[in-house]
């Protein structure tokens, strides 16, 4: 019991993952419990099946990542429980609006496979009606939040933030959608970092980074306020300092997942990659295109957004040879060291174990 | 100007709807303004786009019903300029719910056609990232409900109204699809008319009747609450009756909608039927298996649910030889007339009119 840090996190993860999982059945009891919608067993049985299949599985990094901040920046006599348990509904709701974006996108995408299993639209030959049950689970978040925290002081708040959110996700996929329009090739000269460090921002870190750590924020009393709690600091500044830094690790984070879908080890990801096939903007081709020569550019002109298995051979080479996975992997470390000094740099403000505990989850990791 | 009602009825609905109308540019603005997304100009002008396309044409009854509603049931002085704007942009935001809904039902449907013109999927061959538009529509809703509304005394009420009318059509819809799954013949002994119900009350009925009249409710102060207006009755009452007669309503509204996929004037309705060939529970499948004999009943088998013209050509001479368009000529005048039985039966509630106008609008409709 009195190991040093260092050797049982591992084994506390596991724990905590395995006490955030015990809380399952009740989710799919609360959103699936017959009572007034006793005249539509059908539904109920059929969202069942919809949530065992699609909110289940994964790293669940961003549903367990709540109750891990709250438990470091929580005063004390709040930390009991009832409101771990509360964290990890949260935590729940978080995994719930992952798989609505999960099932949209992979349809959008046309990604075949998920988490090492068939996409929820490619299993049992379920097709476009896959979307309704994506906003199934959607509408799942507010009943949740509805049954359980109605009466909370930060409901509002919690409504509010979700609401946000799920817009900025969708105006990020929007965006990623933009860089190769339907039925168009895809427009290379809008492949820039910046407009890349935007797409993901919107499409990815707010809701995988600075979601679960705003709601642990609110649960702790933390909320959007002009009350000042550190010297001269008010809350409103710790979620401004608390997303800037989780925004830049969710930027991160997906340029990870962008060199995974390229890269990566299909039986370890639980994925298939498309973005080079789909010709999406991705960190690997906007730096690839600040590599090219004129004649390697001509390359990602022809081949780029090109489905066919020999253009998109002709791209993995072309990045090879252009040496980018070095390139990554120099980009990790660098990146990963830099977002560690913002976090120190942070003066006044949260505990950095809550940024630390998040950005040691996802260095150097291969899923 | 003293022209009797039946008279200026007409000409007051087409004002109505203008200055209904005139919001919508604000509606556009408020959605897409730069402020905090200056970094994403792009995915701000793509959702321009995405609204100007699909949120305006249809008949909007939905969303003018709030401020005719809301005219009739608040307190004089409560009827100002100010609460009006507030009544057409809450109608605003159920137009929004209806084309989130509707954008995602032609994809799934496979229908080519929306109110005249092609559904937003098949507009410029934008294909299944329509979805990703629909999510950003959805988001609208709150989004406009937390810029305008955040500090009424009524904003958690809606806010749950929204996500309990959203959860139920999204459990309709998935009632509506189970009943021909994807891949398999449609299973027609699930098709009763106690499920047909069931399926329309939660795919159609909410959102479309019930959801205007109670925004329209909470605005003029009668809220989910135990308190006593009218003699011995409790607000929450006044909304149980209300949901009651609008539920009938809306029931009646989609056999009308089910009726016009079949018989309706495709050039007038501005959508193509896809009903018969996707094996959908419809009002007229259900009374033709009611009414079948073993042979006809044959025909269904084998032909309901093929998308084969010519097996849609045969169930609609089975629908003639049944006598169907009579069948429903009847329907049409006893439905109206029994729910214009219910609504006068409501001694102690609600004005009448709140219902009546709605009925009349809908009644005898051809689109
Ligand atoms: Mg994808
Ligand atoms: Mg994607
Ligand atoms: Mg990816
Ligand atoms: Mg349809
Ligand atoms: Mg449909
Ligand atoms: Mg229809």
């Amino acid at each position: 019991a009195n190991l040093p840090p260092a050797k049982t996190g591992h084994v506390a993860s596991q724990d905590e993952k395995r006490e955030f999982m015990s809380l399952f059945p009740d989710i799919v009891r609360d959103l699936t419990e017959v009572g007034s919608l006793s005249d539509i067993p059908d539904a109920q049985k059929w969202y069942a099946k919809v949530l065992q299949y699609n909110a289940v599985g994964g790293k669940m990094n961003r549903g367990l990542a709540v109750s891990l901040s709250f438990k470091i920046i929580a005063s004390p006599e709040l930390i009991k429980p009832e409101t771990i348990r509360e964290a990890h509904l949260l935590g729940w709701c978080i995994e719930l609006l992952q798989s609505f974006f999960l099932i949209a996108d992979d349809i959008i995408d046309g990604s075949d496979m998920r988490r090492g299993k068939p996409s929820w639209h490619c299993h049992e030959n379920l097709g476009l009606s896959a979307f309704n049950d994506a906003i199934l689970i959607e509408a799942g978040i507010y009943k949740l939040l509805h049954k359980h925290f109605r009466n909370a002081p930060y409901y509002m708040d919690m409504l509010d933030l979700f609401h946000e959110m799920t817009m900025n996700t969708a105006l990020g996929q929007a965006l990623d959608l933009l860089s190769c329009p339907a039925g168009q090739r895809p427009n290379l000269s809008k492949f820039t970092m910046e407009r890349y460090n935007s797409i993901v921002k919107y499409k990815t870190a707010f809701y995988s980074f600075y979601l679960p750590i705003a709601l642990s924020m609110y649960m702790a009393g933390i909320r959007n306020t002009d009350n000042v709690r550190v010297a001269g600091i008010t809350d409103r500044e710790l979620h401004r300092q608390a997303r800037t830094i989780l925004v830049e690790m969710g930027q991160f984070f997906q340029v990870q997942d962008d060199y995974l879908d390229c890269f990566g080890d299909s039986s370890v990801t639980g994925k298939i990659g498309t973005d080079i096939g789909k010709g999406k903007c991705t960190w690997l081709s906007v730096v690839a295109l600040q590599r090219a020569s004129p004649s390697q550019r001509a390359v990602m002109e022809k081949h780029y957004g090109i489905p066919e298995q020999s253009s998109i051979d002709t791209i993995k080479a072309l990045y090879k040879e252009l040496g980018l996975r070095a390139t990554y992997r120099a980009y990790e470390d660098s990146t990963s060291s830099m977002i560690r000094t913002h976090i120190q740099q942070i003066s006044r403000g949260l505990n950095h174990n809550v940024f630390f505990n998040f950005l040691d989850k996802i260095h150097k990791r291969s899923r």
